[in-house]
């Protein structure tokens, strides 16, 4: 073999070593194993082509993090791979576990002994902050269709859900810590039994109040019913200091708890 | 020449100009021009050690973004390098002009003839918001230095900072609509002159009124001294419909706009 030939195959194997590391780093799918090899051209024409895709549906992302968006129906139609990456990669589990850990590092702040009457308060939502409907969103392109209520509906009764893990660490700790746990979810009343024994079955096994919508709340948006619901949980003296959930609509309007903590979705948006 | 080293030289060209494509996808870095070939192995090593990294300080970053962190003095060490590519890389610009495109949006649906008495107004802070310090802080270590008050006062009355594009485009188009603007600060009154000078420099030429901290302000949080002066404005009769800042602490509090607009910023975080 002469040496530019064993030098070429010498560089060859060095920059496939490479090329797989730079694999390894842009795309940690967890369910998405790939021959990288084999699919490389494939991979690369589509990395190339859509870094400006990328830059943009993080933006989009931050943007709705951070409630700038106005509402919206379904995500940018250029982003459902980008939502799907982040939804099924380490990113959606790392960033739910960095709010969790700040959220219980105030909650451990927070003297409970200050009254000593059994009134402090956290909330939880449940969707997408205590269960996950990630399984059925998969199944719909993760926001890309416009939300089909009656399907949606389906998914829930199953009892399916499964919890959040960041998020049940959190619960269990705040319950540890001595808040009263009050659940404000968007499911109708006709989903209690249903929502009880998917909770349970979940781990999550004790709260203090379950509350969703009855008939007089429909029609409202999700902001006035959290906001009504809220005004009278603290019209009983109870003091809200946390309150946790994956929705802006969740966290503001009024009676808003001391902090809150918006969990990650980029799938779906309740005003 | 035989096939086998054809194939390979062949190969070999191929994988190049692969690995030059997935550099240039990802540091896209606007002060970095690299040869890509020679520093291609250091990189790739950097690369590979600071994926977790990268996940933990996007998603710090987002955390920050959707207001979940404690009050927090210099960025995580571990994430210099990444604030620095975020600043000085598309990303910032493009989260920054997706955001200002929204408000543009949002101030062009505000109905402004319903009382046709000049009373519909937008707030803007000025500092990451107006105009950008970033030439003090690529000094400053991207905000991993605790923040000396002194050295930045130094960079102020240089009246040096330059014009956030997008923000601009957005305040001539809330001008433009007829909004009456206020410019509200946590700088301080004497420098008022200055920060004028400043302002028309950087191509704002009009505004309504210009506050800044006077000396009954001092010691009061950014949050308490903003919720104050938006209360005057709102007791003087006007509507706050917008409000654009870089600072959660420009946002929220009392008296707090219709719709409010969170500027990206993961240098600094003021209360």
């Amino acid at each position: 073999m002469s040496l530019l030939r064993r030098n070429s195959v010498l560089l060859l194997c060095f920059f496939l070593l490479s090329v797989a590391a730079f694999c390894e780093h842009t795309h940690t799918y967890t369910d998405l194993p790939r021959s990288l090899i084999i699919e490389l051209p494939q991979k690369l024409e589509l990395e190339s082509d859509s870094l400006e895709v990328r830059l943009r549906c993080t933006g989009w992302r931050v943007a709705g993090e951070a409630n700038n968006l106005s509402p919206w129906k379904t995500i940018p139609e250029e982003c459902v791979d980008y939502v799907k990456e982040y939804m099924l990669g380490p990113s959606y589990q790392l960033e739910l576990q960095l709010v969790s850990d700040e959220a219980a590092r105030y909650a451990s702040s927070v003297d409970l002994n200050e009254y000593e009457d059994g009134m402090d308060a956290w909330i939880f939502d449940i969707d997408e902050t205590l269960l996950s409907n990630l399984p059925y969103y998969a199944q719909h392109a993760y926001g890309s269709e416009i939300f089909d209520h009656n399907q949606f509906d389906k998914w829930v009764i199953e009892g399916m859900a499964s919890a959040i893990e960041p998020s049940l660490k959190l619960y269990n700790e705040v319950l540890r810590l001595g808040f009263k746990i009050f659940l404000l979810t968007g499911r109708s009343e006709d989903k209690r039994d249903i929502t009880v024994d998917n909770l349970i079955k979940a781990g999550f096994q004790k709260w203090d109040r379950l509350i969703l919508r009855g008939a007089e709340d429909h029609g409202k948006t999700a902001v006035a019913f959290k906001s009504e619901k809220r005004k009278e949980i603290v019209e009983e003296g109870f003091r809200i200091h946390g309150n946790t959930g994956d929705q802006w609509s969740d966290l503001i309007g009024s009676f808003i708890s001391v902090k809150s903590f918006k969990l990650s979705n980029p799938m779906y948006y309740i005003s």
